[in-house]
């Protein structure tokens, strides 16, 4: 089982408007209302994929029964803590007259000390029944920047780290596996070439780094090596969840032990296949499947200081 | 007692942004909740004047719970039916850049047959209760034009209609006691002049047309003279309201048997004390004071043909 860790769950709630005028009043059509988060995107691309995956994070209030109600509809298990306070909500308003979209993203729940300290055992317990454990996205407010560090410290399976910012530098000082930035995440580590950041990155703690890159694929920094993998043929489409998709495609490579340029291959189709889809989450099967064997996977020199 | 109902109520959700730029994603501030819809608002303004009142309408779903425990906290008593489709959300975000508000109404849940045959005889049992009964804002979708008509033929108290467009009409011919449109409402009678346009919406069966015309006040034609009533000084704020709080003053006038001109006044001054608070429904109760005995109420010629 692969686990997913979305601590900031949130319901995502998309509206379409024939066209977005600021200052005015807009007759919308139905709300349509989705579980979303990273971490939930992550376990949405592995269910699609045949893995077996339990998501779990904090889903309170009525948006986080909406929330499990959604993953229960699809099929993927949930195993949610249910704190007082509720989960978040991302609205989005898509334009059809350009096909913009505008998010308004609520900050997420205020958790309480109890909240966490009786997360942390629950998640002791689920990560030590998984082969590999997700832990995606921004914090609720109020959780220390330390916050995935602790888990991570206390994480009995292989640990993967896609989030941003000061916990993702202190995430990676704990040792997971594989910590995912997308380029301007790595801009933390304050080196501007990927190539270089990543090294950085990894010298602070992580066993690999594999840094996305978006149409440009992903450039991995590991203990046995380093790579470039890039898409054969260029994907339109929305690239929202792409990141999401690469980690998917990490973790169930992890989980299975694949070398690292067959894991990197299948991490650049899959995301590819997230971009052909319009929702986050989705991925389009064909074009996986399609691209796979295609992605270019070239091997780098492992001198940081090249 | 004073029955207002809400057929389409709402959860008014309000986010505040520093700027809204269309095609970016904003982190929003938490966000703030709170029941709305036109009779939401009239109940409101009566709760705040001491009048006894009581709301209903549809309140299903999660979003109808949040109605139902926002008027609990307010104080206000409710009877809503509770469909197991969900009430409707407005989003509205306000840009701290220049204040401007954007808002994105859901159109509210679609009824079954059986939501709408029960609630019918609900409504009768609550009218029977009540002193006047307040009819407001649009109707959910699949509910036909005919409802609010429907609903003031079976009342046994005199009613007052605050609706626009077709169910606007179909009402008034069903000869409720006041219909209050405003001046882009009286628009559905074809004719530009308000005065003519109260006349003519008055042909059509209601008893009395009281037209609210923004910052100029109101215009009155009943069976007792014609009236024009203007506030003596301008008030700065936010309109939106301002219409419901009007018909506050009249069902509270109604319900008191209050002569014309004198509820007129306190019908223009409660208006001006809802501009003077930003959120609908709130009520500023000194500028009310302050105000009413100093509205201008003018009779005119009640010929229509002038």
């Amino acid at each position: 089982m692969i686990l997913t860790v979305t601590l900031n769950a949130a319901l995502d709630v998309t509206y379409h408007v024939p066209a977005l005028v600021p200052g005015a009043t807009h007759r919308t059509g139905p709300a349509t209302e989705r579980a979303g988060g990273k971490g939930v995107n992550v376990a949405r691309a592995l269910h699609a994929l045949g893995h077996d995956v339990l998501v779990t994070g904090f889903a309170g209030g009525d948006t986080g029964r909406a929330i499990r109600a959604d993953l229960a509809a699809a099929g993927i298990r949930e195993a949610f803590a249910e704190p007082s306070v509720p989960a978040r909500r991302t609205v989005t308003v898509v334009s059809e007259e350009d096909g913009s979209a505008t998010g308004f993203y609520e900050p997420g729940p205020r958790l309480s000390i109890e909240d966490w300290t009786w997360f942390t055992g629950r998640f002791h317990d689920l990560a030590s029944r998984a082969a590999v454990v997700v832990l995606s996205g921004s914090l609720p407010p109020g959780l220390p920047d330390h916050a995935y560090a602790q888990l991570i410290g206390a994480c009995p399976a292989p640990a993967i780290l896609d989030t941003s910012g000061p916990p993702l530098l202190e995430g990676a000082a704990a040792g997971p596996h594989v910590v995912k930035p997308n380029a301007e995440e790595l801009a933390v580590t304050g080196e501007p070439d990927p190539l270089a950041a990543a090294h950085r990155l990894r010298a602070h703690g992580a066993d690999a780094v594999v840094a996305s890159r978006g149409a440009d694929g992903l450039v991995a920094v590991t203990g046995k090596g380093c790579w470039r993998a890039a898409v054969p043929e260029p994907v339109r489409g929305n690239p929202t969840g792409a990141g999401d998709a690469c980690v998917a495609a990490l973790a169930a490579g992890l989980a299975a032990g694949t070398p690292w340029p067959d894991l990197l291959a299948d991490a650049v189709a899959l995301s590819a296949a997230a971009v052909a889809r319009p929702l986050a989450g989705d991925v389009d099967l064909d074009t996986y499947r399609r691209l796979a064997p295609r992605v270019s996977v070239e091997e780098l020199d492992a001198d940081p200081d090249r």
